[in-house]
């Protein structure tokens, strides 16, 4: 691999986990570098904190590097139209702006409030946090207001930027799975309390690409082992 | 760590094993760098195999790069003896002399025989590679024949440089450690046969350093999953 993919990341985190699944659609060969610190006296608490869900990425191809985990998954899929998934960031110029459209929501209304519920709801029962119910109900309110929307458009299409999966839902599923797997039920109800968001969640989270992610996360242990 | 401590490999590794123990005797922080590598198709097994305990060992110290794993055990306990550990290593030059001695023949004796039974009674059926059963016939007279010495040693001493457990012990741990655990009782009966060997082997392995190891290989699977 003179000119190889590396990802350097814990696959804990969301951002390298967007980028893993990216990885896995595209069916593309790549090295995993992970780095993990281990502190005097095997401070455990330590060690996982260091996977939190915030984890930065970085992806190196050669001589270029890149370290937005969304920006990533496009320069895959623009450099490798032919491997794997060859549909997944649209195969025409109307197919791609649909999907950057629902990319940039993603990326502008959805990851803040769904990274703030990934913290309160995920991660610091975990840390033995006290639960802030003001930043939850608040961050609550903002996601249901979108998934709202997205129950509309998914009463139509079966997937988010129409009749096939495309980083448009990809980009979904790393916060959407912790909130989802979260200790407290109001995560999962969340998605399971509309009808159509369900049906599509549970169809994107099963595809193999994520499960191999899932799998990946459980084997080296963030804070959900 | 601006000139922190930095091994690269996988913990599957013997030579990987042997310096994480120490590092964890020594009490030492330091950065684990894994890179493992994803082929087309996520093939589970090519990931595996290069997860074989053969695995290069490489560590890094500021500028400094060693190769070889007792090589970076003696390095990291004269580099840091008043951490952790201090007598791992030996504190006066007879008792160094006597360490070295052992941790000498455990490099050009133990080893070949020890890391042939690791690989035809451990790996080997995990690979579906039928058992060669005069390569195992042979070095398991080899190993018996060390074990024989070595038990008479451990009948009068705790360990095998004296009263303390030093590097000497510690480098025997990682093949041992396979050998005992293959699926195969063989393995495990070289050792458990022998009174004192049965005994040290006991206490060497339940020592937290090396629990720690085993966890570690246990999260990041190997052939021992």
């Amino acid at each position: 691999m003179a000119a190889g993919l590396q990802v350097f990341g814990q696959p804990a985190s969301t951002d390298v986990a967007r980028v893993l699944a990216c990885l896995f659609e595209k069916n593309l060969e790549f090295e995993l570098v992970r780095i993990d610190t281990f502190k005097k006296e095997h401070k455990l608490p330590e060690f996982i904190k260091l996977r939190d869900p915030t984890g930065q990425v970085t992806f190196k191809h050669g001589d270029k590097t890149i370290v937005d985990s969304r920006a990533i998954c496009r320069y895959l899929c623009t450099q490798f139209p032919e491997d794997g998934n060859r549909t997944i960031y649209g195969t025409g110029s109307l197919e791609r702006a649909s999907i950057e459209q629902w990319l940039q929501a993603e990326a502008q209304s959805f990851d803040a409030p769904s990274s703030e519920l990934v913290f309160h709801l995920a991660f610091a029962p975990q840390l033995n946090i006290p639960a802030d119910e003001s930043r939850i109900a608040e961050n609550e309110r903002k996601l249901q207001q979108m998934l709202n929307v997205y129950d509309e458009i998914l009463a139509k299409n079966r997937y988010l930027a129409g009749d096939e999966f495309t980083l448009a839902d990809l980009s979904h599923l790393p916060n959407s799975h912790y909130i989802v797997n979260a200790r407290s039920p109001r995560g999962k109800k969340l998605f399971t309390s509309k009808k159509h968001v369900a049906r599509w969640y549970e169809e994107i989270s099963s595809r193999p690409s994520w499960k191999q992610v899932v799998k990946m996360q459980s084997e080296h242990p963030g804070a959900f082992e």
